[in-house]
């Protein structure tokens, strides 16, 4: 047999959460509301899927390696230069690119504890260093730490902002009280996939408006936009970054029905706003709810909200049970939070349906 | 600014053939056939292309990141288990995985010369050796040259088969012979992107049918199937190798449209029968026309053809006045052939355009 090298045979297989197929093989409830992964319970806009069609009659062909139509649209929305613009296979694709690009072997990346599970999956696959700082008793990346925690073999440091699972985000000030002390050898990813649901507070920095040449902004089209079954996302940077990462890329990623896509849900503003306010007022709906029921969660510039439990065993408990009912939640043992429990604000429907299987169920999690 | 490790420096970017833009906006032709990338001018299957339209209702979910329902249609069409498939974005997608995963540093990988340009890529970008062995004197793999060069450091041995730019293949008896000289560290992967139309010769090996546990297979439906634009294929091998390779797989790839396109497409196979069948007589008329020419080609077993000229100048005028015709064909300088030039066999009418455009511009060919 093939021998296995160390740093892949330590790795875990990826938990998803679970499908709807696999709850109606296991409880069989009589509805489910799926709240485990952030996707957008409204869908996608109709002029995504509409423009994806336009790829059909010619899906015998590679797409444009240089994804120039694409770049071109992303270029119109946001401002930004095409050359500075990095598609990929979601923005998890762009990430797995970045990271097999810029490392030497004795390098290390560094982030949070507690943080998207996949960038710390791929810097473990790829055989280079990790190191994980806790977040601060608010559940927040703690930047000043990240910032004494450099040294020369620091390559990269990843933030997530807002974060996943937690919700939480960095503030302008701190943002860029960390840029000033960050050595220009170092490269900062900060992953924007939430965006779309943080961008209307004050306080919270787009990275996109700030010029360093060692930062890279991740954006993808899986949360707001409704298409992660597409697959599609992009990165943000120097030119000079782009150049190298277009020479690593695979010449025909993504794929072409995602990037006409991308370009159909890019023309659809109302889909945007409309998902940004379900997601505003479900939050707040589900802040009075907890905040009655006497739960602790941590607050949320994201589409999704983190229940904090006492016990590893109540948040277990709680889960399945809700499961049972057939609302679908995430546990976070993954992301070395086995106390917490991140629920997707969904559409009303699902809310309700969150609030009804939570009173039936919440009484028997205090007793376990 | 970010340093870039040497190796990536050393990069190339990724030259693809023409598009059909970028053509029309050079010289305008009255009529364009693209014979450069080895696309399936038949199109795809109408099956394929109405099972994606089953994607877009859920398109706002992740995929199931195990691909159940796809192992299980290629499980069921091939005979093999669905624990012995690895779906990926094409199979260079698999093949970026498999050279993710299994290389330690100091490792090299072996191949030809003159191979699919997209594995020397990947090899490159890994940071790790690559030894390029020359093919035989009728442009085939050498592979008792190969086995020779097998070190303890060789960690892959790369076969297209058949070959791509060459369309040559390695019979079963070389492939048997081959097999029995690879040590067990050492990984063969056996690039089966041209299967569909090498399956019928009696003395081409289909890997699958061999069991050896450091055996890999890639198949594509970029080809045969002619869906390059979706970004599907898949792997073949060792169950545990196979669950090596989930753990390091983007958990979300590849897209769920593409997945749903591979099993329609995976259901017709009247449109398989009819591409092959334009492929073999495509590929015989060219055969016919060629020699009436006087002009050398390499027989293939796959959906090209390549022309050998006696210069790298003949061979460029040739391709540049043939694009001017609008018959858009793929010089091979990046594959170490600078004097030669594949041409994809395509539909009658663009077989037709190919000979019209030939007569046309041979003659002052000959006098470069």
């Amino acid at each position: 047999m093939i021998p296995v090298p160390k740093h892949i045979q330590q790795l875990k297989p990826y938990v998803a959460g679970k499908t709807i197929e696999e709850v109606v093989a296991q409880y069989n409830p009589p509805r489910i509301s799926k709240l485990a992964s952030n996707e957008n319970r409204l869908g996608c806009s109709q002029k995504a899927n509409e423009a994806a069609l336009k790829a059909l009659p010619v899906i015998m062909n590679y797409p444009d390696p240089a994804c120039t139509l694409l770049r071109q649209k992303i270029s119109e929305k946001t401002g930004i230069p095409a050359e500075r613009i990095m598609p990929g296979s979601g923005s998890e694709g762009v990430m797995q690119l970045i990271i097999k690009t810029f490392f030497e072997p004795h390098e290390h990346a560094l982030t949070a504890s507690a943080t998207f599970i996949g960038f710390t999956v791929l810097i473990n696959s790829r055989g280079v260093g990790l190191r994980q700082l806790p977040l601060t008793a608010g559940y927040r990346f703690d930047t000043a730490a990240l910032a004494d925690a450099i040294t020369p073999d620091t390559r990269m440091v990843y933030i997530a902002n807002p974060n996943n699972p937690t919700g939480t985000y960095i503030t302008k000030t701190e943002f860029e009280a960390f840029m000033a002390r960050v050595p220009e050898h170092v490269m900062v990813i900060m992953d924007e996939a939430y965006y779309e649901f943080a961008a209307g507070l004050d306080d919270y920095p787009d990275a996109t408006r700030y010029d360093f040449d060692n930062l890279i902004t991740l954006r993808t089209f899986s949360k707001a936009y409704g298409l992660a079954g597409y697959r599609i996302g992009y990165g943000l940077a120097h030119p000079e970054i782009i150049k190298t990462l277009m020479k690593v890329k695979l010449p025909f990623e993504p794929s072409l029905p995602a990037q006409y896509a991308a370009m159909g849900a890019l023309e659809d503003d109302d889909f945007l706003r409309k998902t940004q306010h379900m997601v505003e007022s479900g939050r707040n709906r589900l802040y009075r709810f907890l905040t009655e029921k006497e739960v602790t969660f941590v607050p949320s510039a994201s589409n999704s909200v983190m229940m904090v439990f006492e016990t590893e065993e109540q948040a277990a408990h709680f889960t399945e049970e809700m499961l049972k009912k057939g609302v679908i939640l995430r546990r976070l043992p993954g992301f070395g939070l086995p106390n917490c429990v991140r629920v997707t604000v969904g559409l009303d429907a699902e809310m309700d349906h969150f609030e009804e299987a939570f009173e039936a169920v919440y009484e028997s999690v205090n007793q376990s």
